[in-house]
Formats: structure tokens, C-alpha cells, sequence
């Protein structure tokens, strides 16, 4: 029986590094390689996006355990672009990846329980091991995604505290003096709790953006058995030292994502100049590989795999 | 140019009702003729719903201005199930309705940008009219779903105090003494009443549950500028009298959505010995007229088209 939150902590520690990259194509910003000779058309641009991200992740799938395609950029290509997105989810499976589709779905009973069966677990139809969610409708509106992920071993992150400035409309409204954030945070730390793997984590697992540093630490302490997603690293601000309150002692806890910062490196100053738009792939590889030295400098994640290494 | 919140009104007094019907295709729902000698995959289910959606929008639009898709269950198919959708979608433009998509999208930034370019306006790749969002992540995320839908005079509906009954967990929460529900529904009304249309409504809407009455009537005494978009009628227990206090006294300003009890009425005890499977398309058009009578009789909506009558 699989357990998402035990093969995360597994993929982490072969790994030795918590990296999510994640394929958010944006046709304006891939290599011109993927654009020569190509119309702008939505169709053409759902094939670009989907040889651009097979691309990243033959480079990245030795690298890290998992990706995180955004559906949005999928979903902005009309049908053409879903099926562009199933193949790339397909293909990094295949490589050994961790697939987290972010589509932040929400809804109530059969419907929440609709998007559920589609999205989790391998055997389903678009084959996700983990969907993130959104908790605006409630209880009732997680517990059908909560139910298919248990049964079929998959995984969840549902939106606690996100990386946005403005975030705080609602997430940071006191409710009895505290944050109303809080009250996901129980929700999801009593789901994790409930049904830990190996490795003493869950498969319900939260959003936390490492733009807050602070209340990253403060969920730490109080949702120890449930994994981070941490998005906000790199283009939103976000350092490895903000993302070192994340993690627990061994290194584990949290998977810190990295979008534009990776998949784009070539039009970043620190790549530009030695790889550029022609040696692009080697330019996504600097930056997975730089991010996670970062990591392994900074944080607890130096500590992973020490102790079966010889 | 286009104005969501106009063309709806012209809509409703045309049609002299606010009836939505959700198209939510579910499997072992449909008709008998739908699934025989049929295999049951996704791919054979993608096709059924397609037929099945287009000759409910056959029956439903000579008689309503408006359906509504859930895109779960065009996603629980996968990339066949979306291509149906986009089609289903196409199918009812073309037959005069105006399509609101159920999908509940939310992001940040550029990712909320391209679900809205994706979803939003007839220029669209999937063309939609209006498109459901949720509020959990903040203002700076509905922004620029907002900002599409100006651009290109499409419509949203922000989830405000929706129809289930855990919507309470975050909606309720009181800040200051007022619940969090009513922080997200002075964002949307400061949006409807910025940019009204003929009628006195804007094109950002609030979706508010037929099952919470008292709160109806408060928030459309607070959001006087704002289309509701009312689901929980039939199906979820909600009356035609419970949302009577949605209306403004013209009888516009509130879509009532129906999905269930219209599209599989032939499973209604009220419809089974009269249609029954094999006739499943005269039930839709009884369920429809029903629901249409039901809130002439019992809401404003009976004054419809009287200025406007010889």
C-alpha cells in the first residue's frame, strides 16, 4: 500500500534534497528554440510547453524527487493544453519524479469528490501523487479529497498561510486572537496526525509560503506531523535561511518549490552569460544544483542521508 | 462592447427567469441510452457526457439564459472529459445561451492571469462568459481574474457564503464582530458597484447559498450593484421562498441555479411515472418549467417582463 507522506520522506532522503521544481511554461519565456518556427496558437503553444517541460525534467529527475506542473499554465492552452499537461505528468513519472499538480481545486461533497478521483493517485486518470487544494468552503469540502487520498495512497496540501503580500485578507483575520489560518492548520495537522507513514508524517500536508518565515516556524511547532509545500522561494523573495524554520531536526518537513527561478535560469544574470538561450537546460541544471547547496548550507537538509552514508 | 452584468439582465428579462442549469454529467446518473454498449473508461464517459450535456442544452435553451458546467466532472475524465467540456461549452454558446463556468480557480499574480486569459470572454480558447473563483488567497489574487473580465466584459462569481453545510468553518468566523463572509463580499461589491451596466449591475458576482435565507437577503441589502449566483436550490433543500430575498424588487439581481434535479429529473419521484429514462428529455423540460413557475409564484421574479408586456 502506498503512503504519499512515507515515498516523500523516501524520495527526500535519496535524494538528499527537499527541491520541488515547478513547470510553470509561459510561452513568452521559453528558449527561443521553442518558439522558431512555431504560430502563437494555443495548440502550438500546449506542444512547446509540453517538449519544453519533458526537457526540464530530464534534466532535473536525477536531481530532486519531485515537480509541481501548474495547471493553469496547461488549462490557459484549451483542451489541447490538458492534454499536454497529462503527458508531462505522464513522462516525469516515468523518470522517477514525485508528480504535485497544483490546481488549488475546491468544492463541496460528489463534486470535491470528482476533482478527488480524477486528479490522486497513480492509478487514476490524470495520475497525480498529490493535488493541492483550497479551503475557503470547509470542512466538508476537504474531507472527499482527504477520503480518495487515503484510500488510494496519495497526497494532499491544502492552502494555509500562501506566499502572496496580500494573503492576510482573510488568512491573517484574528479569530479569538488567532489567525484564522490557524483553524486550516488544525484541520490539516489532525488529518497528517491521524495516519502518519514511516518517518512520522502524513499524507495531508499544507501550503506555507516562505515569504513568512516566522509563521513557518510557528506551523512547524504546531503541525509536526505534516509536510510543507513551501512556495516563495527564489523570484518571490524567499532565501533557503527563510525556509530553514520548515524543516525538523533530520532534515525533513518540507519541500521548497522553485518555478521560474529553475525552468527560466537562462534568463537569469548569474546564467545568463554562461549558458544563455542555447544552453538553457545547462543553465536549469545550475540552478537546481545551486539551490540545493543553498539548501544543504542553510538549513537542516544538510543533515539528510548522513546517517546511511558510510 | 461587452458587459457580463448587462448582458445577464437582458438575459433574465427575455427569458422572464433567472434559472440556471448546472450541467454536472454524473456517470451512473445518466440516462439508460447514454450508457449502453458503451464501455465505462474515461474516454467513452468524455463522449457520453458530451451527448448527454448537449441534449440537455437542446431542451433548456429556449427556456432559461444561462448554464453552468462543473468542470470537475469533465476533469474526472481527463483530457478527453476537457475536450468534451470545451465542446459542451461551444454547443451552448452557439444555442444563445450564456455559459458560466463552475471551477472555482484561484492563484496569484501571473498564474491567476492565465486561468482568467484562459477561461474568460468568447474571444477565449474555452470561452466562457463568467467563471467561478474562490477567495482564500486575498484580494491580490482575484485582482487580476477581475481585471481579464473588465478587459474583455466577462463575468465572475466570487465564492462569498456558500450552500453546504461546513461552509461555516471559515465563512462564519467573526472578525470584529462581523463574519469573514462579509470581508470577502465588500471586495466584490466595491468591484460590481465600480463598474455597473444597464440595470444597475456589475459584472463581478458573489455566489451565496439558497440554504442560508437570512443571509441572502443581508448581503443583498449590503451588495445592492452585485449578481448573485444562488446554488442549493432542490437538490441541497433550498425553496423557491428561501431565496425570495435575493432579488431586487424587479426581480433581477439573483441566477438560480438548479443541476440535479433538472438534468436527471427522471429519477425525481415527481417525473419517474410520467418520463421515466426513456422520455428523460420531457422531464428536464417539466423540472425546468416547474422551477421557473415555482419562482414566479413564490419571488419577484414574477414581474419580469411586465413593463415591457402589451
Amino acid at each position: 500500500m502506498n503512503h504519499f507522506g512515507e515515498e516523500l520522506a523516501v524520495a527526500v532522503r535519496r535524494c538528499r534534497n527537499p527541491v520541488v521544481v515547478g513547470l510553470d511554461p509561459r510561452w513568452e519565456s521559453l528558449p527561443a528554440s521553442f518558439r522558431q518556427n512555431r504560430a502563437s496558437d494555443t495548440e502550438s503553444q500546449a506542444i512547446a510547453y509540453e517538449e519544453f517541460c519533458r526537457e526540464v525534467v530530464d534534466v532535473v529527475a536525477p536531481l530532486v524527487p519531485a515537480v509541481k506542473p501548474q495547471a493553469a499554465f496547461f488549462e490557459e492552452c484549451g483542451p489541447a493544453g490538458m492534454l499536454a499537461l497529462a503527458n508531462v505528468m505522464a513522462y516525469a513519472r516515468d523518470k522517477g519524479l514525485l508528480v504535485i499538480l497544483d490546481g488549488k481545486r475546491n468544492d463541496i461533497g460528489s463534486t470535491a469528490e470528482a476533482y478527488a478521483r480524477g486528479y490522486l493517485g497513480r492509478s487514476s486518470v490524470w495520475g497525480a501523487d498529490a493535488l493541492t487544494i483550497s479551503p475557503y468552503l470547509g470542512a466538508d469540502s476537504l474531507q472527499p479529497f482527504v477520503d480518495v487520498a487515503v484510500e488510494r495512497g496519495a497526497g494532499l496540501f491544502v492552502l494555509v498561510k500562501t506566499s502572496n503580500p496580500g494573503g492576510g485578507m482573510l488568512q491573517d483575520q484574528l479569530i479569538d486572537g488567532q489567525p484564522l489560518y490557524r483553524t486550516v492548520a488544525q484541520y490539516v495537522a489532525d488529518q497528517s496526525a491521524g495516519a502518519t507513514g514511516q518517518g512520522g508524517y502524513g499524507s495531508v500536508g499544507a501550503v506555507v509560503g516562505a515569504t513568512y518565515p516566522d509563521q513557518l516556524a510557528e506551523l512547524r511547532a504546531a503541525m509536526p506531523n505534516t509536510w510543507f509545500l513551501v512556495p516563495g522561494y527564489g523570484s518571490q523573495g524567499g532565501t533557503a535561511k527563510d525556509t530553514a524554520a520548515a524543516f525538523d531536526a533530520q532534515g525533513l518537513g518540507a519541500m521548497i518549490n522553485n518555478s521560474r527561478g529553475i525552468i527560466f535560469a537562462h534568463q537569469r544574470p548569474e546564467y545568463k552569460d554562461s549558458f544563455g538561450d542555447s544552453r538553457w537546460q545547462g543553465a536549469v541544471e545550475a540552478a537546481t544544483e545551486d539551490m540545493i547547496a543553498q539548501l544543504q548550507a542553510e538549513t537542516a537538509v544538510g543533515k539528510l542521508g548522513s546517517s546511511d552514508s558510510p
